[in-house]
């Protein structure tokens, strides 16, 4: 052992029923090794081994980053000796010797990180062989056949996995071998042919390598760990992180065990189980297993295993004990398991258990069950259901059994499944419909202007845009299926094609989105309804009880509000009045406001949209009875009203009486160069106070008309895109006037609130000032994260996926809060927002507000309410009870 | 007395030689009443008065926001009791009483703000006149007719004023007594028909209000001190202060003086002088005056006034007085005056005395003579010259004795003036240049694709666009004239006609730019090249040996280089390597890069522009021997190197021997919404690697290259639009691992640095992470106030004209930096910074970086240099001198 002082080993073992380590340790062991300590130290059949902890991984991570692969300091100081130290409790637990040509003791190696990444990176097994072993190995167990049979997987296993040669290689050699013996599977190769297959593979591995295959098994040893410490950021690992949110962690531990065999003969074999259905949920053993097998026999799915419950009749002993280790192991850990195991000669090993993945509504199922039957208390019940998963349940999905043809990947903007008959157009996407047909609306990206179209459709495709952008944030607010961001797609509008990775359709034609996968498949998938498990009631008042926060809704129709409702919204926290003026018979006039070249016209064009709006506010009151409801004001640009096409334009000036000239000339006067950044939000507001003033009108008016029926009426009207206190106090005095006096005229009372966005960075940087003006602070964290960024959302695609591949951004901060920018942000407008007005209300209504991540930070900053698209209540719900509890 | 406790009274009075307020206090006194105590209490002869103070004002304003402009609470309490004693005083300084009838104390009520607003506010004179005292000021001064003639002029000024009456009805009542009289000038009217036109005015007033004219004097006092205090608000002052950039006042001081009369006759006058010549600084006394004439006359211009080296002979003892009075007040203030006296029958009084305004080069002048004068110190005379001003004297300037015909008015975006033939296109532009003419290039808006056609131009008038739109930039930078944001301008390019304010020309037409002002004139008109004072070198080298921030130049050739070293630049502080790019012979394999589908073919067209880039520096280099040089990294979105017109495109399309559909197909996947905020700077660099270290070899092999020959180079290799760390450290590996190759292959030694910008408000946000990985900051204010502010500047035409008018920002953000918001950014990520690598270089390269007051607020954040375009050097060296002496 080198002098250096260090706190903890590098090496962990677990032999004898005794280990150094603890399931608790799962960040410094892996959550398999820290699992297989806590079953040795349970007394559970373990085959005995150790753990290198994700310390060396981090080491070696590093040291190969900065002075490349071969660096000779890549593995710890120290580090090969704490191997040796381990070897030999090894070899004293299981009675063999690593290296013995009598008993040889045989060792795996597997990677384990200390969260769950099936698959993505490498194993060993079988290690130890060598040509002197095998015949030890032979001798051991008296049966030659499966010793050269291990020797040959293990070469080849070695060669490919830790040398880097070709499997097809292998496979090719071992098909010859086959065909010259006159056989069809390997399994009926002889021991002869198989020693002949061994010096083949030695042959072709020296030939790739061009050195000799290494016969020391601690050469092996070494090879073997740092294959598995490199394949920490190999590609496929690099990606299933970045897919699967998994950030922060050091590296992987490296698991060392002592072999055991499955496939020993007809007294052994193999399998996996759960301790309960991971697809309903329900209490019972889950699982299947192969006799005479090793475990990649069962993954790689050449022989069809047998299910769990005809182990009894196989391995009658092994199963009592299986079963015995499977109701201890869940109620030790308090959570559905999920287990590997083997049974060598009749002897059970286990060898991993971890949290078993389950459905949304398994999950909903075993949560609640595990209350009922004691072994979790409400609070933690709460915790083991993941809130983003509960969308799931709420939309309708395709029919498992199907096999559809997938034409193409994009972002999974909006969940859900849909098929039907697709229009490029959304005039097109309005006929199909209005004749009964299903629609799916495929165009380069969308526009406000395609609001009546997308409103006909089950679910959208775009080239264009990610899942914020126009076509995602409507898709999830309006409930339906969104894949944006399909590059693969080309339209011809002109010719009415399209194409999906190079297979050109007709419109017309029939196609499938899944919104949660983000898949494209040709024709009509089936789909099935949602059906919501009877748990889900239970779970839901149980986070209810539990919460903090309130959970609002996004929603701009009497219609949204009433599902939000349904779903638990307990008011609205972002009512867009800009989507009311698409409706056709109403954007005349809000054309007509536009192009006025004078107040006095724009005023007269603002009178006719007033009863309109008036009739909106009504609905969205009636049915949000008590409940407040946020109205933000107009917020795009002007431009955004205006057809963009020539033929458009011509319509528009012949039905405005206005010649085209004019009409284009307004148009050229409005184009920006970024709109984003542009002459919107309260700039309109402040610029064309007659905007605003008729908004607050029509919103008050509504209101006193309402209320006068008995219902009660929270308006908070929301002035948008403030980044200044002096817009807020120039509106709000103009505001503040309209409402008293439509009060005065209505002679009723209304308890109204006006209030604003945080979205500009410099909103929030002076958000002590503008509390000054403001009754309530709510998060636009999409703008927010687009302006601090610096990131438009609309073009982020360009780099926002690398960024996301190469690991720039942890996640994309459009979908997850990022804490430490925009989360600063936040964090200052809330403290010194409530520094100047304690008790200011706060809350989010941005994209962010509906994941659970960033519903836990908003918990955090203190907020008071947060606000989502509808289907994503249920899961806000519990986030916010789950953030509460932390 | 009201029992209220005050700290400080609202009126201050000043008679006798003794006032109860000081010079220093035009806080609360404003300029004009300070200057009243301080040259009451020196013993210069100034009528006894009272001032007051801004506090009344503040209330006043602030009583009649909330309340509305009647509200009985609009003076302070006990103001009226303070004015009541004060009238007093005066009464027993003049031996006069207000309102008496034999001997009536007249009073005169003027505005006065702590800066001066010439003309801006309401003034009254005359005042105490009603039918009784008229009569005493006849039998008082023996003058009946002066008596009369000054009543009518109280009721007419009053009238308008105080009661809002338009003037135009006393003019044409005054008119219409001259015509009954026969008389062609008011002064020929005789006392009699001045006691009918009194009482045409009294009745006209009374039928324009509906009541009285108001007889009681301490009814008139309160009534045009309310005027006073009104006219703070009126809409000609509140733009008056935006221009100026006058803000944080309370409101103006009321100066409430007894009257004196410079209209008594031949042996009274009155006049307006200056210390020195302001518009040369030479040193002696200049002004002008009129005999037997009120100070309007000498405003009004309806008579010419005589030179102040006239006053010898008409008033020969007052003018002796006024000589010494100059000499005394300039040698007390230590600063050229500007004052305005009136003789009352050869009797001297000083109505104010104010510091003279005065040309940049006049300043110059002053301030370096004062000192040789021992009037100033050195560090006191460089705060006497306006930094901002002194760019004015760099540029050539109209010929002051042309009278041009004013086309329309834009933004002043670059000074300076030009003239010459205006080119609708680039093409043109250069077209005309080549043939020797000058060249206005006039353009809806300009894009880095003109950048050779404005070259070739003597300056810019756009219609989009505010002041630092693209053309504003590159007009500063490149020295030349720029009016940016000419709403009155169209184009009709096809038909080569352009209009200004209706006016259509034909392009080929002269037109001339004023670019300090924002003025566009008819035809060519003349200009006069800058001369710079000799004391310019003297003032600078006082800068220089007292400033402690570097001044830099952003500069993108050698020639812009040279200049900026002979302006006094110690470096550079942004290079921009995508201005290099759109030379003709470089932009087609820049276009070849962008086009390439793969990063092979980027790779090859990057070979082609690496020698090119490399030649760019080693000029660069060359001449800023020992100076650093900031180069920043590729900037812009990829989309404007490529041609926006089908034109160009099929041009295009044919040099790269691509087909027009795939250049068009990669245009639109180019295409972003809000290129802002999109696929650029280190984006670039980080989804096409291969960008990045093609320009940093190019950097760095001109560097070996050029140190090679004896010369330091000290190259900054600058990433922009970092967000992020990771970004940083990513890029940073890359640029290092060329650097060090570079390095090694010419074995040559060069002290290179890798940093980045902070634009992003997110960057600065997370500035304690990014400086792990950078040796320097620098501020890119330009993107960070877009971004932080949410402003496109490009679109900020729209709203921030009407922000300004409407007050809702005290000034452009991009032109003087936002303390509160951006500058917040700033501080933040200066001290996180530095606190992660104490003493990291920090600077600013956006275009406040040359503003003096942005640059006061560096100096303040302990930034280590300042960056801005040439022109802007020596007053950026000023400033620097300036804020470090605060």
């Amino acid at each position: 052992m080198n002098e250096i002082t260090r706190t903890t080993p590098y090496v962990y073992t677990f032999a004898n029923g005794q280990a150094a380590g603890r399931a608790s340790e799962r960040d410094l062991l892996g959550g398999k090794g820290a699992n297989l300590a806590e079953m040795t130290n349970l007394g559970i059949p373990v085959p005995a081994g150790f753990t290198l902890s994700t310390e060396v991984c981090a080491h070696y991570s590093d040291v190969t980053e900065k002075h490349g692969a071969g660096a000779p300091e890549r593995f710890p100081d120290g580090l090969n000796g704490e191997i040796d130290d381990a070897i030999a409790v090894v070899e004293q637990a299981t009675g063999r010797d690593f290296g013995s040509t009598t008993e040889p003791l045989l060792l795996s190696v597997r990677s384990g990180a200390a969260v769950s990444m099936p698959g993505m990176m490498d194993t060993v097994l079988n290690l130890g062989l060598n040509p002197e072993t095998v015949e030890g190995l032979a001798l051991g167990t008296g049966n030659p056949r499966f010793a050269w049979d291990s020797y040959r997987r293990f070469i080849q296993m070695y060669g490919n996995v830790v040398l880097g040669i070709e499997g097809a290689k292998f496979e090719h050699a071992l098909t010859a071998a086959m065909q010259s013996a006159g056989v069809e599977r390997d399994a009926d190769l002889s021991e002869a042919a198989l020693r002949d297959v061994v010096q083949n593979f030695l042959a072709l591995a020296r030939q790739a390598t061009g050195t000799d295959f290494p016969m020391d098994p601690r050469e092996q040893l070494n090879g073997s760990i740092e294959a598995v410490l490199r394949s920490w950021n190999n590609n496929r690992a690099k990606v299933y992180r970045r897919l699967n949110k998994i950030h922060g962690l050091r590296g992987t531990a490296v698991n060392v065990q002592a072999m055991v065999f499955g496939n020993t003969g007809d007294q052994s074999g193999t399998g996996v189980c759960f301790t309960r259905d991971p697809a309903t949920g329900e209490r019972k053993p889950y699982g299947e297993f192969l006799t005479n097998a090793q475990g990649e026999d069962v993954v790689a799915g050449v022989r069809t295993p047998q299910p769990l419950d005809e182990l009894d009749a196989a391995h009658p002993q092994a199963a009592k004990e299986l079963y015995a280790v499977m109701e201890r192991l869940e109620r030790h850990y308090s959570e559905m398991q999920d287990m590997e195991f083997t049974v060598e000669d009749g002897q059970l090993f286990l060898l991993q258990t971890r949290t078993g993945k389950r459905t949304a509504s398994a999950a909903l199922r075993i949560a609640v069950e595990m209350v009922d039957e004691g072994l979790l208390t409400a609070d933690e019940a709460l915790g083991r259901v993941d809130a983003a998963q509960l969308e799931q349940l709420l939309h309708p999905t395709f029919d498992p059994n199907a096999e559809p043809t997938l034409l193409g990947k994009g972002l999974n903007a909006s969940p859900g499944s849909a098929a039907g008959r697709v229009a490029l157009t959304p005039a097109r996407a309005e006929e199909l419909s209005d004749a009964g047909d299903d629609v799916i609306l495929v165009r380069l990206e969308t526009s406000p202007e395609d609001l009546s179209g997308m409103a006909k459709s089950k679910g959208f495709l775009t080239a264009h845009g990610g899942k914020t952008s126009h076509a995602a944030v409507v898709a999830r607010q309006m409930g339906k299926v969104c894949v944006s961001g399909c590059s693969v797609l080309t339209i011809d509008e002109a010719a009415g094609t399209f194409s999906i990775g190079g297979r050109t359709m007709t419109e017309g034609d029939e196609i499938s989105l899944d919104g949660s996968v983000g898949e494209i498949y040709a024709g009509s998938v089936p789909t099935v309804d949602a059906s919501l498990p009877p748990q889900f009631k239970t779970l839901m008042k149980w986070a209810d009880e539990r919460r903090r926060m309130a959970v609002r809704v996004n929603a701009d129709t009497p219609e949204e509000c009433k599902q939000a409702i349904a779903f638990g919204a307990e008011g609205i926290g972002l009512c867009r009045t800009e989507h009311m003026f698409f409706d056709a018979s109403r954007i005349l006039n809000m054309r007509r406001m536009i192009l006025a070249s004078s107040e006095e016209e724009r005023r007269a064009a603002l009178d006719k949209l007033a009863p309109e709006q008036r009739k909106d506010f009504v609905g969205i009151f009636e049915v949000m009875d008590g409940k407040p409801c946020n109205i933000r004001l107009l917020d795009p640009p002007l431009h955004e009203f205006l057809p963009h096409e020539a033929e458009g334009q011509a319509e528009v000036a012949a039905a405005l009486g206005v010649d085209l000239l004019t009409l284009q000339h307004r148009l050229q006067v409005l184009h920006e160069s970024n709109p984003m950044l542009g002459h919107r939000g309260c700039r309109l507001g402040v610029t064309y106070p007659e905007i605003y003033e008729m908004q607050g009108r029509a919103i008050m008016e509504a209101a006193c008309e309402v209320a006068a029926r008995g219902i009660t009426v929270l308006p908070e009207i929301m002035v948008p895109l403030i980044a200044d206190v002096n817009e807020l106090s120039f509106l709000r005095v103009r505001l503040e006037r309209v409402a008293q006096a439509v009060i005065a005229e209505s002679n009723t009372s209304v308890d109204y609130k006006i209030g604003t966005m945080i979205e500009v960075p410099r909103a929030a940087l002076t958000a002590g000032d503008i509390a000054k003006e403001a009754d309530f602070f709510s998060f636009g964290t999409n703008d927010l994260t687009q302006m601090g960024f610096g990131f438009s959302r609309d073009d982020a695609g360009g780099f926002l996926v690398p960024y996301l591949e190469k690991g720039m951004l942890p996640l994309d901060p459009f979908e997850v809060l990022d804490f430490v920018g925009i989360g600063r942000l936040m964090r200052i407008a809330t403290e010194e927002g409530r520094a100047t007005k304690p008790g200011l209300k706060v809350g989010i209504c941005g994209e962010t507000g509906g994941e659970p991540k960033s519903i836990a930070f908003c918990e955090e900053l203190g907020l008071d309410y947060v606000s989502c698209s509808t289907y994503r209540i249920p899961g806000a719900r519990l986030a916010a009870a789950q953030a509460a509890m932390r």
